[in-house]
């Protein structure tokens, strides 16, 4: 059973398994090798390679865990956390931890085995952002849960085991750090100034204009200030909301559009870098209604192997955002 | 001219280089060829290939930036940051920057080109160790710096480009955010107990026992009960203390006994993994004497590439710090 600990000076949760390993040789963890087409759990054909289905889009007539769909939601075969179970919190001590409750399920995007946001359709990429959307609003009603974290790893570079295309949901009882901190300092802002700090963003980019990689009448893409990576890039609803799950259509369509240009963008000036995409939204256990906004933060991961930075978070960033914005906005599509 | 850059919501400084690069191609940065033997600038007698020497253990006789060394510290050859200029503090609009100011140098650690911290000498290390007081002594009476980071990137898989062992240190005009959140924690817990958090964890580790990996009379090395990655290990000295560099002779000694017993125990239990090391110390602008504890924390890069976690700080750990204890423990030194 996996565990959710704190660390008792940062307050940062961790996620531990406590399964125990074998052999001492299965602690080192060479570098996974990537499952490819041959052993694909998430081609057609495939289904009983993964758990049943939590949710399909499907054409007429087809049964669940069967082909006949055009995308997949499944529980991860080997997830971090559990969705049985209650949630047990005790002290250990000075320590804190509790059961490791929580769900994680993988989004099989597309039934093509090779297609990425590059090659998807935008209507393709939309049905993606519906399935997160249909299972956030699902997960919801499950009152132990606090945070759903919606991601992507794209290419094994950037931590994904397989190649057919997927995202993924984990479902939390808890706030992660790096959410708290980004709603701490958008609640400090408006305690401030009374405006969303990402509105105040938005304005001063589409004023000053050159970290704003491509816009719509619906969402900005910018290369944000304060980049901590080579080409980072954030997506943003011009307007405000707290959560994604609450985006009209419209602006769900634009996203999707958006995603597309920007892996196309990437790809292109960068020769298909990984990226890992997280979407940031309002935790389901706060009311962050006025000051937070939700968007998406996509960081390829160009640079060489990430050195102290990666346990540290301070970032060493050698391009600047406005030189990547020059760069992604050349880009013919 | 590198530039500090604050992110506006989370307060994040980032060092972001303002150096234009060149050819498009310039931003597809290959995993990086790591530096061999051949064209070493640590090696002795390629003494010219590094930036002048700030600080050197000779042999009698011998001159700077010459052979004769036992040890070397040179300014890094590509720094991240500038050590001439003034601290100019600017907004620019909502946003704050300033120059990148700071300290970034190299500790080269031996005349060898293969000795690691397992293989070099007890001695060795602790001069290492020595020459990384040396010059916190010497950049603390530069009244532009608040933070003095000390970390060793270890091999490849944990971002060092060149093989022959070195150590690194930055030196910066702000406090970062991991510093920031793990002195508020260790405040916060002292506010409630009027103890140290780290003294507390001490003390409880010890009586528990289950992730104590090896005690001396003045250090203690422990998996941290919210481990974030596979066999992270912290080596905390029993004695409080808020600076490395106040840290007596003794206590350094025994680190650097740790320090080679941990990295015989990483290569022999795991095949060598590289891994991340940081020191822990308080920052230079801050009275945290009460509170703040230093420490050693070493990260190994075991697992597969980081994925979301590496953005996010979210962290979920395949391996127990009980069951790591047990793995580390039974190697025979």
């Amino acid at each position: 059973m996996p565990e959710l600990r704190k660390d008792p000076v940062t307050g940062r949760w961790v996620v531990v398994s406590t399964e125990r390993q074998k052999r001492p040789n299965d602690f080192v963890l060479h570098r996974a090798d990537v499952i490819g087409r041959e052993h694909c759990p998430f081609c057609p054909g495939h289904e009983a390679m993964t758990p049943p289905e939590v949710l399909a889009y499907r054409q007429n007539g087809s049964g669940p865990n069967a082909p006949g769909w055009d995308l997949r939601v499944v529980p991860n075969r080997f997830p971090a956390l559990r969705v049985e179970g209650t949630l047990d919190r005790q002290g250990e001590g000075m320590f804190d931890r509790m059961s490791g409750i929580g769900a994680h399920e993988v989004v099989i995007e597309t039934t093509d085995h090779d297609k990425t946001f590059a090659t998807m359709s935008e209507a393709e990429i939309a049905r993606v952002l519906w399935a997160f959307r249909d299972r956030v609003l699902d997960l919801k009603n499950d009152i132990r849960f606090r945070c759903i974290l919606l991601f992507k790893n794209h290419g094994a570079g950037a931590g994904a085991t397989l190649e057919h295309g997927h995202s993924q949901l984990i479902a939390l009882p808890i706030v992660p750090n790096f959410v708290r901190e980004e709603l701490n300092g958008a609640r400090h802002h408006f305690e401030h100034k009374e405006r969303c700090v990402f509105c105040d963003i938005l304005r001063q980019e589409l004023s000053a204009g050159c970290r704003v990689i491509q816009e719509t009448s619906h969402i900005v893409a910018i290369a944000p200030y304060a980049s901590r990576v080579p080409f980072e890039t954030w997506l943003l609803p011009r307007q405000h909301g707290s959560r994604f799950e609450d985006a009209p259509r419209p602006v769900i369509e634009s996203l999707a559009g958006m995603l597309k240009a920007l892996a196309g963008r990437l790809d292109r000036a960068l020769e298909k870098p990984p990226y890992n995409l997280i979407i940031h939204s309002a935790p389901l256990s706060e009311d962050a209604g006025a000051f937070f906004h939700w968007h998406v933060e996509v960081m390829p991961r160009v640079s060489r192997v990430a050195g102290f930075e990666w346990g540290s978070g301070f970032y060493i960033n050698p391009t600047s955002p406005e030189e990547a914005t020059e760069v992604l906005r050349a880009v013919r599509l």
